[in-house]
């Protein structure tokens, strides 16, 4: 099994990494949250056939759930203001709630961060709650904020 | 300065996270590769300037080399073999040489993760080296495999 050197992460919010996305023109932050959240879809849909086996501390089940949580603050980076006149999938309540909606986002970077711990623990149990819970976010979020 | 607490990595390669990109269809494995590029010229979007402020030991400069690692290994997932038929931006020519484009792109996962260890211990000489090295990957590996 290949394992490569550990790389110290600094899962930096995006605030502490001084970054500001107000370089994404509007239609590019569009394109850039929609990559994201095509790849968190991804993520997830390795995510659940582990669940399925109750492989919470399957290698693969650290690396997806540290991968979504990466994905989902790059997400959020995509929601500029600038990008509200854009056409997306985003409700427009979004744009009125949205410290709301940024800090649903925020927790759902932390709650999958948890959840690559707790699986690289081998906690398989705080590991499967935490995947209901990513769920459950999922759902919740999509239901409020995205037009189906 | 917000600091998310540390999260340990497991910078897994692909093979060894076990997971095949077998689920992706054709159509999506396209879209797959071309959302994990899109994040990736962000990323470079953002390290540009820092490269030519000479910030190399930027928490930022940090955040986003370790991104940018990850998001390589994950456009390397897009590539599926039952992809190729597909339109999209890949020279034919990559299809001919797929080990040595794979092995290209892994390559770059691995400069631009040690570039994001090297910034992080402040190494700004090596961190530099590593940019120069990373923006003459992509530009040698877009001349050969990718449609203009």
């Amino acid at each position: 099994m290949l394992l490569r050197k550990l790389v110290p992460v600094f899962a930096l919010s995006l605030a502490s990494a001084g970054v500001s996305a107000d370089r994404l023109k509007p239609e590019d932050a569009v394109e850039y949250r929609q990559s994201a959240f095509r790849l968190m879809s991804f993520q997830l849909g390795v995510l659940n056939p582990l669940h399925r086996r109750q492989a919470y501390d399957d290698e693969a089940f650290v690396y997806r759930a540290e991968t979504l949580s990466r994905l989902a603050e790059l997400a959020l980076e995509g929601f500029t203001e600038d990008s509200k006149g854009q056409q997306s999938r985003t409700q427009a309540r979004m744009w009125d709630e949205r410290e709301a909606f940024e800090t649903r986002l925020r927790e759902f970077a932390e709650t999958t961060a948890q959840m690559a711990e707790r699986s690289a623990a081998g906690d398989s149990r705080a590991t499967r709650d935490l995947f209901r819970q990513t769920l459950q976010s999922c759902k919740s979020c999509h239901d409020r904020y995205r037009i189906e």
